[in-house]
C-alpha cells in the first residue's frame, strides 16, 4: 500500500499537505520557505479525559517519563542533541491531548525528527527513572499548589464538571500520582501511542516528502509502524450536558489575592456557535480595550489582570470570566462580572464592539503565521481535534462572518444560564457568607 | 541640521540603520522583507535604580500612567484602536530601562508609531487616572507577593545588594505605592522622558526613512522634538563592588515549596568576562541537558524547577542558581548546588560541555531572528545599554570564542566568592536553622 498524500488547502501561511503511511500514521506539514527554523511535534490523541480514577494522572506522569530513555538513548543524551544545537524541546498534556515537539535550524530537523520518534516508539519506562519522576511531578503538583492564578482554572472545572475524567485535574493529585505503578503506566502507553492515534506534524523551511520518509524510517526501524490496513482514529465527538448552575467553590488559601472564576457550560468545540462566542469573549475580556477591563481595571482598579475565556471540548465546553484582587474587592468584582454577564445576555453587543472583536482575532490569527511554533501547533490540534485543516483564509471567514446578532443569540443562550463560581484565596468566614449571599441574589 | 544616518552593522536578519534625529532622539530599524509584521517600541532610559527611596515605584507606576490618556486620546482610545487591527501592545520597567511596544501588521505601522509616540510625548497623568491606577499596581505588588518563584529574584537582588536603589524591588512597595504623589510622577515623566533619553526601534517588514519622518513628525507635532543641538544620552557606566558574601536571609510564606537562590556577585554588561559566564551558566543550569537538571531533577527528582541566571547591570553583576521544592529537599538541594559551584570553581567545565554550551546559546540566538518582536528587543536593549548594535554573527563570533580555559578563568574568580542564600517558603524554625549550619560550613 502506498501511502496516500492529499494537499490539506492552503494554510495561506504555507502549503499544507497531509500523508497517511501504511498503519495509519498521518503526517501533516506546512511549508513556509521564508523561514529558517523548522518546528516538529508528534501530537498522542490521549489526555487526562482517558484516565479511570485510579490511573489520575498517568497521561501527564507517561509524557515526563517518555524523556527519560529509550533503547538507544538516555535522558541526557535526549536532550543534549538537541540542545548543543541551539534547539528546544518539551511537551505538554491537556485533557484531550499530548503533544511532543522541538523546534530546530532546518538543517537540524533529521535529528529533531529521530529523536521525537525515539522517545514515542521506543520508551523503555525503566522502573527507576519511573521512580525519579514521581518525586519531580509531585514538586509540580506542590509549585501549581502554589499558584492560584492557575489553580483556580482546575478549580472551576472541577464546580462545573465534578469528579469526571473531565473534572478532574490534568496532572492528577499527590495521591493517585503517588500510588500509579511502573506496570500502569507501561500498559497505558501501549494503548495509547499505537500510530493510528498518532499525528506527526511539522512546520517551517521543509520538504514534505523528505519528512514523510524520515518519519517513515524512524518508526520502521522502531518497528512501530503497526497494521498496514489500520485506518486512523478519528476525532472525539458526543454531546455532553452540563447542569451545574449557581454552585459556590471556595478553597481558602494564605494569599494576598483571592482568585476568582465566574461563568457557566460553554459551546464544544465542534459547535458552530463557538466563532460568535470567541467574538463576544473578547469583546467582553480579551484585551485592555475590552469591557471587563475596562470597568473592572481601568474604571475601578480593582485588579491588575481580568480577562474572560471559553474552553471548548469535543462534547461540552466551559465559559467563564477570571480577575484577581484583594478579598475586600471580591464583592465589588463580583458584582460588576454578574452585571456585564446579565447585560450582554440581555442586549447582546453594539457593532464597533464585535467589529473590534472580530479585528483583534483576525489580526492575532495573521500574526500568528510568523511562527514556526504556532503553525505546528494549529496543524497538530485541527488534525486531533477536528480531523481536517482549516485554512488560514477560512479561519478568518469565519470569524468575519460573526454578526452582531449571531453574538445576542449565543450570548442569550450561553450566559442566561446561572452562573456558578470558583474562588481561591484568603477567605475568612465573613467573606464566604457574603460571596454566597451575592451569588444566592 | 539634517539627521545622521548611519548604517550600524548587519544584524543578519535584516538590515539595521540607525539616525539621529536634532534633538538627540534615536532611531534605530532592522528591515526584515520576508515577514508581515512589524514590532515597534520606544525606550527610555529610566529605572528603578534612577529612585530615590521617597520615589521607589515610580518608574514602573509612571508606565501604567502612560497607558492612561493624552492630550488626544483616552485610555480606551489608546488600547482599542491597536487592538482593532489585531494588534497587540504592552510596557515593561527593569531596574535600568522601560519599554513601550506593540506588534502590528506592517500596513498598521503608522497607526502604531502614531500611538506609541503620543503615549510617550503627550500623557496628561490625569490626577483621577493616576488615583485609579494607584490600586491596579498595589493589586499587581499582591500578586507578586504571591508567586514566591518570582519574588525570590527580588529578595536576592535585597540580599545582595541591600537598601539601595538596585536592591530595591522595581515595583515598590505597598507604603512607597501608597505615598507617591501625582505631581512627583508628573515631575519624573518631564525628567525622565526627554527626546535625549529615548530611543525608537522598530523591526521587520519596514522602510527605516519612513519610519524615521512618522516618528519625526509624530515628536514635532507633540512639540516634543527638544532643543537642536542636544546630544544622545549614552549607556550608564561605572563600577560597583558587592561585598556581600554569606548572607542568610529567608522570609516566611505559607507554601507548598520553598524557592531558594544560591548565589553571589557576578559581572557587569561591560565586563568581557560576561560571554565566558554566560556559557558556564547554560552548563551548569541553562537546559535540559545541564548540569543542575540532570542532578537534581532528572537523577534525584529533588525539583520541578532548577536553573541557573546571570543579571548584567552597568556596574555589577549577579550570579546565581534557583531551584524550587518541598521544604524537606532544601538541604539537599541547596548541598547540591554548593558541591556543583565549588567544583566548577576549582576545575571550570570539560570541553564537551562548553561545546554544548556554546550550541545552545548560538543556536537559540539564530531560531530567534525569526521573531520581529525578539529583533526589537534586540535593537532597543543594545542601543540603550551598548550605545551600539552588536551583529548577531558579532554575538555568534563572542560566543564560538569562548574556550574552557576562559571558563575556568571566570569561574575560578565569580565562583570562588563565597556563596549567600535566599528562600522563601513555609520554613520552620528548624529548616532555618539546618539553612545556616549548612551555609556556615
Amino acid at each position: 500500500m502506498t501511502p496516500r498524500t492529499a494537499p490539506a488547502g492552503s494554510g495561506d501561511a504555507g502549503t499544507v499537505r497531509k500523508t497517511v503511511l501504511p498503519g495509519g500514521l498521518r503526517v501533516v506539514t506546512e511549508t513556509l520557505p521564508s523561514v529558517r527554523s523548522v518546528s516538529f511535534g508528534i501530537w498522542a490523541r490521549v489526555g487526562s479525559r482517558d484516565e479511570t480514577p485510579a490511573l489520575a494522572g498517568a497521561t501527564h506522569y507517561l509524557e515526563h517519563v517518555l524523556f527519560k530513555g529509550t533503547k538507544r538513548r538516555s535522558a541526557l543524551e535526549i536532550s543534549s542533541v538537541i540542545e548543543a544545537v541551539g534547539g528546544e524541546m518539551n511537551a505538554f498534556t491537556t485533557k484531550e491531548f499530548t503533544c511532543y515537539y522541538a523546534r530546530v535550524l532546518d538543517s537540524d530537523l533529521p535529528l529533531a525528527v529521530d529523536v521525537v520518534c525515539d522517545m514515542l516508539t521506543s520508551s523503555v519506562i525503566d522502573p527507576a527513572e519511573v521512580e525519579a519522576e514521581r518525586n519531580v511531578i509531585l514538586e509540580e503538583i506542590a509549585m501549581t499548589d502554589d499558584d492560584p492564578g492557575d489553580g483556580v482554572h482546575d478549580l472551576f472545572a472541577q464546580t462545573l464538571l465534578g469528579d469526571t475524567p473531565l473534572g478532574r485535574p490534568v496532572l492528577g493529585t499527590e495521591e493517585s500520582v503517588g500510588a500509579l505503578t511502573r506496570d500502569q503506566i507501561a500498559r497505558f502507553y501501549r494503548r495509547h501511542y499505537d500510530p493510528t492515534r498518532l499525528v506527526v506534524t511539522a512546520a517551517g523551511n521543509l520538504d514534505h516528502d523528505t519528512v514523510v520518509e524520515q518519519v517513515r524510517a524512524a518508526f520502521e526501524r522502531a518497528g512501530a509502524l503497526g497494521r498496514a490496513d489500520a485506518a486512523p482514529l478519528g476525532p472525539r465527538g458526543g454531546d455532553r450536558r452540563i447542569r451545574t448552575a449557581g454552585a459556590v467553590d471556595v478553597q481558602e488559601r494564605a494569599t494576598e489575592q483571592a482568585h476568582l472564576i465566574l461563568g457557566m457550560p460553554g459551546v464544544s468545540r465542534h459547535d458552530e456557535r463557538r466563532w460568535a462566542l470567541a467574538v463576544l469573549s473578547t469583546a467582553l475580556g480579551g484585551g485592555m480595550s475590552s469591557r471587563l477591563f475596562q470597568e473592572v481595571r481601568e474604571r475601578r482598579g480593582l485588579a491588575y489582570s481580568v480577562y474572560a475565556h471559553t474552553s471548548g471540548y469535543a462534547d461540552c465546553g466551559l465559559f467563564g470570566v477570571y480577575a484577581g484582587c484583594r478579598p475586600d474587592r471580591l464583592g465589588e468584582v463580583l458584582e460588576i462580572s454578574r452585571e456585564s454577564l446579565a447585560d450582554i445576555a440581555a442586549h447582546g453587543l453594539p457593532e464597533e464592539e464585535v467589529g473590534r472583536a472580530i479585528g483583534q482575532l483576525a489580526g492575532s490569527t495573521v500574526l500568528g503565521l510568523e511562527d514556526t511554533g504556532a503553525l505546528m501547533h494549529r496543524l497538530g490540534k485541527s488534525e486531533v481535534c477536528w480531523g481536517e485543516q482549516l485554512s488560514v483564509s477560512g479561519l478568518l471567514e469565519r470569524y468575519r462572518a460573526v454578526t452582531p446578532d449571531a453574538v445576542r443569540e449565543v450570548a442569550a443562550e450561553v450566559l442566561s444560564h446561572q452562573p456558578s463560581v470558583s474562588v481561591i484565596g484568603p477567605l475568612k468566614d465573613k467573606h464566604t457568607a457574603k460571596l454566597h449571599r451575592a451569588m444566592a441574589r
